[in-house]
């Protein structure tokens, strides 16, 4: 049986999400279709409103539903420090921390020769237009510890420093509850460079 | 950061899918707000088309779009063996099979006492009315081997066998390809059970 080309759209749909295959595409259109109606059709709507209600938040260029985003528009933020992540997506496991209260600035990727990413297609100069017009006193720069995020946080401080700005960078070590002997080289490396008097 | 409204809202929905965690949720809603609006809406239309086209088949109960399902309005199945299924979902592993070429009748569960689950409950009465009526020569009892699937597939063979149809049932045995070693107890039991002269 070829499926009833209804339910093989939807398969067809399913199977382009990111970690769904051929097998869970198929559970969870057989889900959909033993689901009430107005659950199948909820989920149909929050994906519509996704796309009809979000953009990027004209400052800092994380996801906004508002004119701001929810963050730069509240008035609990610390307007004097700005931590600059790559992507929205690695916002909320900074937020989870709740280690940080200030703003925000998203780059929208991270500088990489190899795929032809230069500083041009960051929004890189929109963080430069930030700092000088605001009185921010410090940036975090939060981007990943991999040779991208290593590369796009020394470009930036090499920019910002000037500016009499301070620029600092998250701590790279062990993982807390971490285990030395399973560390990584280059883990174990940073941590012992970057070690602590205690 | 609470995230914003439609994103949370997505990200509950996306969450009551089968197989899919607060994880899982996460990169897909990431993966919708990143890809282009056509291609999300897509899949929301794909939903709802799902829950307004399909229906059941009203002379087998598996999913339909047409008046009958497409395996009961096809000219090209054999008509005079019908194969009994629990679920919708248990056809289309048959049909990969290519071993079976019939018609099916999807009873819509399986019998369980515990469940509450008794033969008025299923579409037994409907098989009977098909048996009645056409001319069946063999009917197929593929419910699960497991005990509801067994009970089922004995209860409905003491139903069927005075009508003078013949009546046959799934074999049990060791999986192809599967390992002596590794099988459980009842599977090889009823391997050796059902062994065939050679």
């Amino acid at each position: 049986m070829q499926a009833a080309p209804a339910i093989q759209r939807l398969m067809d749909e399913l199977e382009r999400l990111p970690g769904i295959g051929p097998k869970s595409a198929q559970r969870i259109v057989y889900w959909i279709l033993n689901t009430e109606k107005a659950t199948a059709l909820r989920l149909a709507r929050a994906i519509e409103e996704v796309k009809e209600e979000v953009h990027f938040c004209p400052q800092c260029f994380n996801y906004a539903e508002g004119d701001l985003c929810q963050i730069c528009a509240s008035d609990k933020r610390d307007r004097s420090v700005i931590c600059v992540v790559s992507e929205p997506k690695d916002i909320p496991p900074i937020e989870r921390t709740g280690a940080f209260g200030g703003l925000y600035h998203v780059l929208g990727g991270a500088l990489s020769p190899l795929e032809g990413v230069g500083p041009a297609d960051l929004h890189i100069g929109e963080l430069m237009a930030r700092l000088a017009s605001s009185e921010i006193e410090e940036v975090i720069l939060a981007t990943n510890p991999n040779v991208e995020g290593e590369t796009t946080a020394s470009y930036l401080a090499r920019l910002i420093n000037p500016l009499g700005v301070k620029v600092t960078r998250l701590a790279s070590g062990l993982p807390v509850g971490g285990d030395l002997e399973y560390a990584d080289e280059l883990t174990l490396g940073r941590a012992i460079e970057s070690r602590r008097q205690v």
